[in-house]
């Protein structure tokens, strides 16, 4: 007779594997069944984050304060009022300011997308005659480089934005704040937002100004606004995710504003033109989705031991978050690879690093949060259709709450994933969901294509310290 | 010891029930576990119809038939190419010629909803001074009734249109015919589909050929015609299914059509009173999906031997299809009444049993077919997002093949099941599913609900009996 052993290794090896996920490889390439089960211990095993999370993660105060986060969130009402010139109406901006996406970031480390939309602003200010001069102008210390976000303002990609650029401008009519975001310039191939600036670029930069601002004005003015959060919910029953897919959005849109600009004391042509641009681009209302998910998440920023995020953004080299509860804080850590599909000729040799503000749809529970409503953008970001799904499910477990204006129908109407809570994502290791855009990561050469990607966990490991000692 | 018989009844009772499904509800009534098995044999068992689907269930030449049929209608590119008076373009009508949805028939029988769309049609025309006068003229034996479908053309509802009534011009750039939509009028409250006749319906089918119809005559001819087809496609993956939901659609077409009136050598004033109509109504491009299937299928009728439905349709009293294979015999049973969700204030006791010409879109696969696509649409129709998706892949048992333009991205971008064989439709006893509006019974207090209904089975045992015959 066999020894106990002797049997044991006689039998057909089944594994259940925690833990590093090559030891179940090993053990599958032999032909053994072994599965791999994600497990990791809370706060990753960290002793330091573990006391943090300890300390925060049962809190009446801190709930109530959650609670109020996406309450105010959720009752914000974003309406488009106008297209402005940036510096006419962001408080702060000067001649001098350059607005970019992400975290704060020297020129000197920016990506080479982000160094190129300077370059182009600095020619489109009439700061610099020539691209050689805009380099030395860019490093000469005459620039103020800041984040859009620390001035009410969200930009997609590069997010590169300066004083006589157009601004869509949306007022929260509930809290009254405003935030702005610059005209999405159409398709990624040569547009200043990834860091292009031949005179084709700079030249739609000027008409943006010169003739569709005050067209739009003037269409607006027919107006009380246009109520994007109503858009958005409508988008999201017409398949749209509000980040890489917004083509119900902009439809929308296009039908909300064609009759303004019949309307409104412009010449036939000049609305022909308007009407055009609009029609020809059906990303343009990401850049309403952006400036009202930063109205609306502005206002629920800074309430006392809230532990809600209110901004998750990227620069192309770091990732930030900024935390309710927090202050002014960015956390940040590096800015990921995305995975995801190429254009035809590219690869992840071309890619640069996860970039841009458009990271604002996720943080309103939109883009990746709301992926299950976008089959249809599979076929763009990679994936298939139940992946959207189980994304979304996902994110359920690292929000505080449902959207009662944004629902999922394939989920029988289910609220969206609402408000990223800190204390969630580091006691389950999930990380939210984005869909985003991939930028060459040369300068002005484009977008090369899109994909799903995450924040480092390094953002909420500060964060969550941070938190928890402020408590 | 008990006996085997007191042992059987001594444990719990399971039941697999099949046939009268009163016996299971009765078991369960008294707690028995029972489950309902929906079987039934193939032809319902009836000995006539076994013969005839034996005699053709398995031909080389109706399976070649058939993919022939199937890929006449998919070639098809219907082009959205005027807006015209109906006697400007449709051969064969007359001053006195009303035409009306579904199979013939006479005044007397109609519903009442098509009846009051008849007395409007003849105050509209002249042909009445009074509604008194008109009911007289209406049996006076001077009108010829006859289905829009024998004319070329679909009308929505009571589909009741006359000479001067304004329609769709819908070309199939393919295959050379025509088909011909009446404008669709907006929600169904007090318009002349539902049979509707007092001064504001009467004046709204006056501007449809006063202004309306010069103004999109202009704008169409900026174009080469506007390819329904491309909408529709589009429009499934924005979560419209083409029949109940119509909002991308309409949007898509929205976009399309205002430059053109823009570009074209109307007013100002004009185009905008054009815009703001199409805009108003979301089911606007309701009218454009049924030219555009119309076009395609009658392209696709005719072809000997083929067992395929180029025609759902019904007038509010008989359902009635048209078989490929078997000319221009209608094939009827009694319309059905519709199960769905009624409007505050309503139920089935105001509802007309089934009535339009709008299943045109089930016949070429849209509706009912791609129910999967909208699911928003079970807010409006009743029933689950989850009953959506199971409706369509039931329809997959009963249809000839998937469709390469119209595709379900929530079954994976499979092809919406194309084409409905009647031998499949009497081999599974299932029958095509249709998405609907409910007509108030009384004529012209317009819409009541919307829900989900099918054809008699009758259509199709006459048709199989038919088709048989004449192999």
């Amino acid at each position: 007779m066999n020894s106990r052993i002797d049997e044991l290794f006689g039998q057909k090896v089944s594994v259940i594997n925690l833990g590093t996920e090559t030891f179940a490889k090993e053990l599958q390439t032999q032909g053994a069944d072994a599965i791999h089960v994600d497990w990791r211990p809370p706060a990753g095993g960290n002793p330091a984050l573990m006391a943090a999370l300890e300390k925060v993660i049962e809190s009446n105060e801190i709930d109530a304060a959650n609670t109020k986060t996406l309450e105010t969130y959720m009752d914000a009402r974003p309406l488009l009022v106008s297209v402005e010139r940036a510096i006419d109406v962001i408080p702060g901006m000067t001649p001098y300011t350059i607005l970019h996406a992400g975290p704060p970031i020297a020129f000197e480390r920016m990506a080479g997308p982000m160094k190129g939309a300077v370059i182009g602003a600095l020619l489109y200010e009439g700061l610099a005659a020539t691209p050689e001069e805009a380099w030395q102008v860019a490093t000469s210390g005459k620039i103020q480089y800041a984040p859009c976000h620390d001035y009410g303002a969200v930009g997609a990609m590069t997010g590169v934005f300066s004083a006589h650029m157009t601004v869509h401008v949306i007022k929260n009519a509930t809290h009254g704040n405003m935030a702005f975001c610059p005209i999405h310039e159409g398709s990624g191939y040569n547009v200043q937002r990834y860091g292009a600036y031949d005179a084709d670029v700079l030249q739609r930069l000027k008409w943006l100004d010169e003739e569709f601002r005050p067209v739009m004005q003037a269409a607006l003015q027919q107006t009380e606004g246009i109520d994007v959060r109503s858009l958005i919910s409508q988008a999201l029953h017409m398949s749209d995710e509000c980040h890489n897919r917004n083509k119900a959005g902009t439809s929308l849109f296009f039908r909300a504003i064609v009759p303004c600009l019949l309307r409104a004391d412009v010449s036939r042509e000049a609305a022909l033109r308007v009407i055009e641009f609009i029609n020809a681009n059906d990303h343009y209302h990401l850049s309403l989705t952006m400036g009202a998910s930063k109205a609306a998440l502005d206002a629920a920023h800074g309430i006392k031991n809230s532990s809600i995020v209110t901004a998750l953004c990227r620069n192309g080299v770091d990732f930030g978050i900024r935390v309710s509860g927090c202050g002014n804080t960015w956390f940040t850590g590096p800015a990921q690879m995305v995975k995801g599909l190429y254009f035809p000729g590219f690869s992840e040799a071309n890619a640069n690093p996860d970039m841009g503000d458009s990271a604002i749809s996720e943080t309103g529970g939109l883009g990746g949060f709301s992926l299950g409503n976008a089959p249809a953008i599979v076929q763009f970001v990679g994936g298939t259709v139940e992946d959207g799904i189980s994304y979304v499910k996902k994110m359920y477990e690292i929000t505080w709450t449902e959207n009662k204006h944004y629902t999922i129908p394939f989920l029988n109407f289910r609220g969206a994933p609402a408000g990223v809570d800190i204390r969630k994502v580091i006691q389950t290791g999930v990380l939210p969901i984005i869909t985003t855009g991939i930028a060459n990561k040369e300068p002005g050469r484009g977008q090369v294509g899109a994909g799903i990607t995450t924040p480092p966990m390094d953002c909420f490991e500060k964060a969550i310290l941070a938190f928890s000692e402020k408590l």
